[in-house]
C-alpha cells in the first residue's frame, strides 16, 4: 500500500508532533518526515530518537514537503503558520493539530499563498506528557480527528482534503468534518471547560492544604486525585486554548457557574429534593456515552496513559 | 488466625455492606455474618448470593452481634443507629460507613445506650455500582479507612477501638483515626466538592446538548466523558453526604468559586500571565501525590472499576 504523501514535515517535535512523525512512518501513511522544532535541545533529541529528517529552519523543514503539520501551541500557530507558508509548494497541504479551530484557521488563511490548501485540524488525542520522547505512534488509534475545511473549495481542494483525511485514517483515527464555530463550541463543552474546571478544583485544593495540613495529598484518592492529573498538561497549551476560545468558554463557563449557583443554594437551604433531582438526572447523559460506545473501562481525562510518570 | 469478631453484622446490604461481609468471611475477619436491609429484595437477594445469614428485622440482626456495621445512606443513619442501639448486647461495637463523620457521630451517640461502643468510620472506597451485587471482598485492600473513635473513651473503648482497626486491617485497609470535624473538612475537599463539581459540569453539559445536537456525547472522550462516571453513583448517598456536610462543603465551595472567577476574568480580559502562572503552579500539588505515592496509573475517582456498566 503506497504513502498518502511522499513527504511530510512537522513543525513542532512535542507529544502530537512526534507521535504523528512515529506514527506515519510505522503505518506508511509518509514516505518520509522533515522535522523542525525552534527548541534547539528538542530539536536534537527528535534526531536522536529518529522522529525524522531534522532541518534547521521552518522553511528547510517544509520546502520539499506534500503536507505541513502545525504542531506548536495555539498562540503559537500565527508566526508559524505565515514562515510555513511563505516556502511551501504548490498543491501542498498546510494543516495544524491546534485545540481551537476558529482563530486558528482565520490565522492561517491569512497566511496562505495561492497553491497552498489551508485545512485545519485537531486530532483529539493526547497524555499529559510533553516533549520529543512522549510521542508514540498508536496515540492516534481509535480516536477522532476533527477537521474543519473550507465549505467553498474547488476540487482540487476537496481532492486535498480527502488526502488529509485519509493520512489520519491511515494512522488509526477516525475523521470527521465539521464547521470551525461548531467545533470550538463543542470542545468547550467536552475539553475546555472540564480542563479548566480541574485546573481551578486544584488550585482550590493547593490553598486548603494548609488547612488541611497534607491531608488532602494524603486522602487524594477519594476523587480529587483524577482531578489533578490534568495539572500535568502543558501550561502554554492550555493558556493559548483559554486565551483563543474565549467566547465559547465563557459562555459555557456562565452556564456552569449558574448551574453551581443552583446547587450551592440547594444544599444552603438543605433542599435534598433539588440535589437528588440534579444527581439522578445526571445519570441520563451517563447512560448516552455508555449507548454511544464512548465509554472505557477506565477514565483518562481524554489521554491514553500509557505509564506511571 | 481467630477472627476479629465471633459474628457482625451488616445493615444495608449495598456496595458497601456486601463488601464487608465478603471481605469478612474471605479473610477471615468475622466467624459469622447476620445481614439485614430494609428493602425486601435487596435481602432477598444478599440471602441467594451468600452475603450472610438473612435476618427479618434490626433488632434480630443486631441481637448476637459483636460488631454491628450502618451500611445505609447518611441520612438514614439516626434512625438505623437508635433501632440498633437498642437491640444490641453489651459490649459490642456500632460503627458506620458513611462519608460525613460530624453529624453521624452526634446521631449514633445520641441513639447509644451503655455498654454499647459507639465508634464511627469511614472507608475510603468504592465503585460507582450499587446493590447487593456489586460487593467484592477485596474492595478495601490498600484503601484508607478512616475511624473517629471519642478523645475520652475508656480503657473498654480503647480496646473495641483497637480491635475494630485490627478488623479493617484484617481487610486490607489502612486505618487512620482522626477527629470527625476534620475529617469533614478533608473530605470536603478530596471528595464532597470533586463530586459536585462533576455532577454540576455533567448537568452543564446536559443543557448544551440541546445547542449541540448529540456532539457532547460523540466527543466525549475528551475529557468530559471522565466527569459523567460519578454521574452514575447513588443520588440519594450523595443528597445526604451534602445536607449533611453543609457547613464544610459550602467553605470550599465558596473558595473554589472565589478561584472560577479569578480565572474568569483572566480568561475575559486575554490576562495569559494569570492563566499560564495557575496551571504551572497546579502542577505542585500533582507532584506531591505522586511524590506520596497516592498517584495510580489509571484514574478512577476513587472507585475501583472492575469491568464495563
Amino acid at each position: 500500500m503506497s504513502a498518502v504523501f511522499e513527504r511530510i514535515a512537522i513543525i513542532g517535535a512535542g507529544l502530537i508532533g512526534g507521535s504523528i512523525a512515529r506514527g506515519a512512518m510505522e503505518k506508511g501513511a509518509a514516505g518520509a518526515v522533515s522535522i523542525f522544532d525552534m527548541d534547539a535541545a528538542s530539536l536534537k533529541r527528535a534526531g536522536e530518537i529518529g522522529l525524522g529528517d531534522v532541518r534547521a529552519t521552518i522553511a528547510d523543514a517544509v520546502r520539499d514537503a506534500d503536507a505541513v503539520f502545525l504542531c506548536v501551541p495555539v498562540g503559537a500557530m500565527g508566526q508559524t503558520g505565515r514562515d510555513s507558508a511563505a516556502a511551501m509548494k504548490a498543491g501542498a497541504i498546510l494543516t495544524d493539530v491546534g485545540s481551537v479551530k476558529g482563530s486558528v484557521a482565520k490565522e492561517l488563511h491569512a497566511a496562505a499563498k495561492p497553491g497552498v490548501h489551508i485545512i485545519p485540524g485537531h486530532p483529539i488525542a493526547g497524555t499529559e506528557k510533553s516533549g520529543p520522547d512522549a510521542g508514540f505512534g498508536a496515540l492516534f488509534e481509535g480516536r477522532w480527528c476533527i477537521i474543519t475545511p473550507d465549505g467553498g473549495g474547488d476540487a482540487e481542494y476537496r481532492a486535498a482534503t480527502d488526502r488529509l483525511a485519509a493520512f489520519w485514517e491511515k494512522l488509526g483515527s477516525k475523521v470527521e468534518r465539521m464547521d470551525a464555530q461548531r467545533h470550538d463550541l463543542v470542545l468547550a463543552v467536552t475539553s475546555h471547560l472540564p480542563h479548566l474546571i480541574a485546573y481551578n478544583i486544584v488550585a482550590t485544593a493547593y490553598d486548603m492544604e494548609s488547612v488541611t495540613e497534607g491531608e488532602v495529598v494524603k486522602f487524594s484518592a477519594a476523587g480529587f486525585r483524577d482531578f489533578t492529573r490534568i495539572a500535568a498538561s502543558d501550561p502554554t497549551m492550555w493558556r493559548d486554548v483559554f486565551l483563543n476560545n474565549k467566547e465559547a468558554v465563557l459562555e459555557v463557563l456562565g452556564r456552569f457557574d449558574d448551574d453551581l449557583t443552583a446547587l450551592r443554594k440547594a444544599i444552603r437551604n438543605s433542599d435534598g429534593k433539588t440535589l437528588f433531582d440534579v444527581f439522578t438526572h445526571a445519570r441520563g447523559i451517563r447512560r448516552s456515552i455508555i449507548d454511544a460506545g464512548q465509554d472505557t473501562a477506565a477514565p483518562n481525562f481524554g489521554r491514553d496513559i500509557d505509564e506511571k510518570k
